[in-house]
């Protein structure tokens, strides 16, 4: 058992306990999805890619990461091609609600006052909301009021400076980066093996209308699944990005959970 | 992206979809916990131990490996050591049997007629039953009923020759089984740097009353958390007990899953 | 009205208040099912068996029975025969937990500390541990920490003297009991002018896999439904178990409940 | 085992097969409560009467009555005196409306066609409309549209000369009928031993304003927990509801349920 | 803005927290429905009656109105005409139950502890009952216990004396007044330009057996959609409905919520 | 009755039915809220605006608007200065997505094939979603797959032209809009009584960290409640919104749902 992992179920229960029972240590959870990722990328990304920015940070910030959230949110179809392709594995809302209400109250019941959700995939943001509300109001009914939690997606870290840097060419929202020079720029960092630059798809960024139709509208999506265009990614921009969206992540936790 | 992976998100959705839309590969989808497993035992066994035989089943049957529930229903003190124990990380019946009963449907909408839930934790049993009901059931309000689940948990496919080869001083049974010589063995086997024998805890099987009390009774449990002793547990047996169970489990699904 | 009946609900109010306020007199509740139980038997043995011996044990420890639960979860095919047959019909899981979540909560607002859920229908066990779980969870909510539940299958009690002695040619697990020996000898004891044993249907004890299939595979189960030939049952057997089990149940009631 | 039970449930599976398969037989299901009544009587009347209604019913119309519900929804103050007082048990609404969904859909699941819900428990009336809705809505998707269920409350059958016949003083409403009256009178005809009336309290009906105050004021509420007096039931009066109530329920089900 | 309204959402927050913060002022929120009322009234008649009573009732003892319930439960055959009919627009009982239940706690946690419920749609009644029960748990979870709500539906406040005057022939029964004199002549006094009392159709009381059938039998509910004749309704009669039923729930508010 | 009213619950039942049966007319559903708008608006600016331009384009295409949801999901720090705020009166997620479900499927059995929700609060976005999921699935489980569903907020409407112009100081995005210059001029064109603009506060636009915290920090909401000053908003502005806007939705919905 290695007893500096920072992988809160690599730990035996003693010594997690040593750690949460004082509530001081903050706990990361990255909450992923398996959605397809275009052809270029596996469908783990948005699970690969939080867990491995917590891990970062839980190193920087004395914190411990929580198992991932492995299934998410569906798919929007104007952020990650839509609910309706191959491969996307996806949860109703009420369930990711329900899980994150679990577990965020048996981390409150080991102790825990301080958790961080690390996002991963878009769609998961206002579940996360929901779910984080009802477990701070079952918590208060059990008499705990004073647990904190701090909500973030990576990519909100990325600032204008790195955006103009990484899209010289222009950027087109957070929304359309997925599969896109972000995400595989990051996996091409992290996890070049899973990354199959040769198979992306180059395409201009997809171009919704100012509303969305349901049932989806297949053609409104890129076949390729990607929002745009991949090519331009590479390691170096990952690099770029994890140490922007590290630092970043970073410097909000010791402000939020001062040691 | 290893094109040989049998981890369904490890694969691109186009090459995910060659393998699923007709319906003959099965997903063997692992169901997991975050439960304490004694001071010699990191806290993702029941994620670790059905993940590998899914693995090794997958490779022999021509199957892929969905991502797993890394969380799953609360510890009974009778099987787990109970729900009051630190670290132990446990989702609402409900949540559990909606997690399941989504993907599942997910997986039909793929295309997916097999599906097998590998099962590493004792009391997710009859929520797993729930889910694939109510799954099942949207899936024929949806005009899809020729799906077919099989559920196991791997330690019932140790046969009787085995337990007495491993258990030569007498079988407690599955449920005292929790953190001792089964899952220890099996973690040495494959996981060795994650288990710190020399920390276990040697002591009587636990004994139990033919009923049980709520709230629990903490004295009931071992205080190492552990329901039995894995002071006889070996890299040895493990490699025994995986030998049988996954030879089972392969003979088990070629016969429900023909090709 | 009886006075001295012990069935809650032939109290007026006013006697049961009197009874329950002060929280010291146990509330036992028989958990039953409507379930096939062969050709020999009727379809409510699972719960004239609980109300009986829920009834033997409030005499002998000072407690009240409760109205018992007529419908039970779904039956389950290695232990029931399968919720697919004529006649069996159950609640889904999230009923059956509900159910008990209120039944235990108004309980609590009568003032009984001590409830004994009384379960006659193996397949009820883990939804009555959820029920008990969320109804312990809002009591606390609401201020109350001192109630104490005891759960039990009458069949634990049966200890392997007894087994011995009532299968002379070997046991095959509680399981397998469905329909026969056991329930059949319980009911010629108890309930006699409801068994017709000229019309049981002798079979080999059903042999199942190690592993469920869903939907549950027709041939597996016996064609009478029930999974062990009750052919060996008789009333002398039913008294044997009437008296081991009640024992049993009035000595675990007395430690738990010390009066 | 009876052959001329019309309990369903005190029937073997075969023989309660081959009663419902063809789907013309009707299911009486008696849906009931645990509540107060009073000091005279006990507190499962909301059972024991829709049960002996269904039962004669059923005799008269070749029907089978299925176990009753024997926890019903919660007693309002203007209809019951409120489900503040001791003894009384309810569920909360959404626990009665899965309940009936459920069991209806597996009655026809066994090919029930024709069901009669007899309630005994005015505050179960809109919840069995709800349960109603959901299972003929989840039936439909699952293929089912021939069902057809009738809903009635026993009283609601006597006719005005009755009530002028049994209320020579003036008859003050269904709702305050609680305790009163009319179920003492049946209580008296059927189960005279379960009913004490030296011990009922002589008061004038309760009196209330237009409207609903939440919490209960329990001053509203007459101590004795009846709405009106009991003190003219008798036997007599009973065997005339019965008689009366009996033959318009068989004539309503003969008309709704045609042979 | 109007410093003057009543209705709470045409406050600014300032405005409205200094009426609520002390929880003196008390809420009154119309629930209402959308619901065909025969071919000579609009489909919001539920709306707008309880909103225009609330309204007044408001302006004479210092209450605001909250933004009204636009949508209710099912329509009954007997009280509405049924379900099944066009232009009926129904939430199931359980939203209706979770929306009364989050919008009173929201209201708690202004500061408000006096709230009138006014209906408009007789369906409504029990899920309104359940919705503040559900409320009033919660919030006594959460630590507030002097919550104290009043419900009323404001037919209930026209006395018998008036019933004479309206009704000179004979009045049929509230449920009947779907559509019929009641509502007619209450929008005839309020909305004029709503009503085309000349496509009113004139037609005998609809006659109900003492049951109801599911699914409801389309040729019980007269083709007009309305239960009783409207012909005999007046602005007059309005009149003299809304003098009554101002007066008389201003007299029970007042004794309700004393200033 | 106002037969031209593009309100359909103004509509009698007949009149609706003419509309809607044969699925072409579409129905536009206004989604608001219950939320403070700071010191200078009202809390139902959100039902308000919504319903206008619902108003004006029905009578655009033909279309019927709906009553609108007076209700919606908890405003969020970030986008409505949180839901601790006074007078903001938010329902859960579940309420939402059910109310949503449950009317969608109402109107789909009129006949109604088209409906367009039009929102008017940020935050029910991702509950708009998810309540057309399930009712287009349970839908299709009715065996109803023509639906066709246009989901919009009329603010992702105004072109970038039209933001130059209006934002000449430059833009700080929707999100902090709440209470600001856009929602304050279109209150000014169309509701001017409603509106104090002298009660403004002047404040410069809020600024947030890249993440959220739970619970809110109330230091992080400008304490007026707006997130961006109002003080430059005029009817002109609002005039100009109306315009682009309806422009933008008529053509958006002529493309979706072409006559």
């Amino acid at each position: 058992m290695p007893k500096e992992t920072i992988f809160a179920a690599e730990l035996s229960w003693p010594d997690y306990d040593a750690y949460v029972r004082d509530g001081s240590v903050p706990i990361l959870l990255p909450v992923g999805s398996m959605e397809q990722h275009g052809h270029h990328m596996p469908m783990n990304v948005d699970v690969l890619l939080p867990v491995e920015f917590a891990r970062r940070v839980a190193g920087a910030i004395g914190a411990l990461v929580a198992p991932p959230f492995t299934y998410g949110y569906k798919s929007h179809q104007k952020s990650g091609g839509g609910n309706h392709l191959p491969g996307t594995t996806s949860l109703d809302g009420a369930t990711l609600v329900a899980a994150l209400r679990d577990v965020i109250k048996e981390f409150a019941r080991h102790g825990v006052r301080r958790i961080c959700l690390v996002n991963g995939h878009f769609e998961n943001s206002w579940f996360i909301v929901e779910g984080i509300d009802l477990a701070l109001r079952e918590l208060k009914w059990g008499g705990i009021s004073d647990m904190k939690i701090v909500v973030l997606s990576y990519w909100d870290f990325v600032d204008k400076p790195t955006i103009a840097r990484l899209y010289p060419n222009g950027f087109a929202g957070w929304d359309l980066e997925h599969g896109g020079v972000l995400e595989t720029s990051l996996m091409l960092a992290l996890y070049p093996h899973q990354v199959s630059l040769e198979r992306a798809v180059d395409h201009a960024p997809a171009s919704f209308p100012p509303y969305d139709v349901y049932p989806p509208k297949p053609e409104w999506t890129p076949v390729s699944g990607t929002l745009s265009s991949p090519k331009e990614a590479s390691a170096e921009k990952g690099e770029i990005l994890l140490q922007v969206c590290v630092e970043g992540i970073v410097g909000a936790l010791n402000a939020e959970f001062p040691r």
